[in-house]
């Protein structure tokens, strides 16, 4: 079986051993000939796959009531995999949703590293610095790299640790996350087993 | 006298009775013909600002060995101000600086309501709206408009709350901020008061 989440920028597949991504911009989901379920968060993408008989639309299988209409269908996947806890979903946005008893309670989404990275910038070249991930949130910053990285993480991290819950870390950015969240658990798979889930299957 | 602070975007002007804005694109300070004591964050402008006799650079009076080199000139005018408080400096920008006991203790800097908004639709059409400062912080977000907004709003807060010190506004979304930060205080002219004090004067 193949599982595949469509994102903003990648295809990532999942073969229940390894997994993988392709770029949105140059794949093409019709040299795929095995059977994929898939979830996606482009319409435009969704629409193409439609007509594909061996892609199968996962979206289907989820009662939307337990959250909200225009929530990312990544979101919810991720959402159904846990009893409690704050999922931190860190790609080219850094979605942070809160699950309580099974119940979803509500989140947010903040720009990912790029981004941000992109939004300092746009503002002035002063502001045009690679954000270190690696920087001490114990200090207020006396230069302008820490600055800009503090800015970015410090209020973030504040407020995923203010629910006292378990943290889960996704996403591409996730190890990355995990520096200035060192309690928090990092599950690269998450999404899949939420697609898993709907299907009636645990992961591997 | 004429003040002036030269942000990102525009010529604050402050005659101390009003201020205005001149836009940085369009205005050509040689227009001016009486004496203007002002601070600049754009070294190009700067450049320009030298050749003009009537256009005297305030930072040539302030000790910057206080703080750190890179530090924009505007923020350390408003540090210059109070001897214990948070300074939030909202604008394309949006600095945020600590000072204890007339001391310097960092700061960090955020991309302001205009940036971030454009680092979200950056990522995906879906997440193109513009930010509802109205938004209530005190519950989760169940829709994509709060979900952005409360990103945006919700750590900056945490964050400034945390010192536990008298907040001061200022810059273009000084008034917008406050309604997330109502014990803060809004003083659209403190970046002045701090040019007058290096002037050995008090604002009226």
């Amino acid at each position: 079986m193949l599982l595949c989440d469509i994102g903003n920028t990648s295809y990532h597949f999942y073969d229940l051993h390894s997994d993988y991504k392709e770029s949105v911009e140059h794949f093409d989901p019709s040299s795929v000939k095995e059977d994929v379920h898939y979830i996606c968060v482009q319409p435009a993408i969704k629409r193409e796959l439609e007509k594909l008989p061996n892609w199968h639309n996962l979206e289907e299988r989820i009662d939307r009531s337990d959250y909200y209409d225009t929530m990312g269908i990544d979101r919810i996947m991720a959402c159904e995999t846990i009893e409690n806890g704050v999922i931190v979903d860190a790609g080219s946005a850094i979605t942070v949703d809160v699950v309580r008893d099974g119940v979803f309670q509500g989140g947010f989404i903040y720009p990912g590293f790029k981004a941000f990275q992109k939004a300092y910038a746009s503002i002035s070249n002063a502001l045009a610095y690679e954000l270190d991930t690696d920087i001490d949130l114990a200090h207020l910053p006396k230069n302008t790299p820490d600055a800009l990285a503090y800015g970015f993480l410090s209020g973030l991290v504040k407020e995923i640790c203010s629910y006292d819950l378990d943290i889960f870390l996704t996403g591409g950015d996730a190890v990355s996350l995990q520096k200035q969240l060192p309690k928090a658990k990092v599950d690269r798979l998450l999404v899949f087993r939420g697609m898993l889930k709907s299907l009636g299957q645990d992961v591997c």
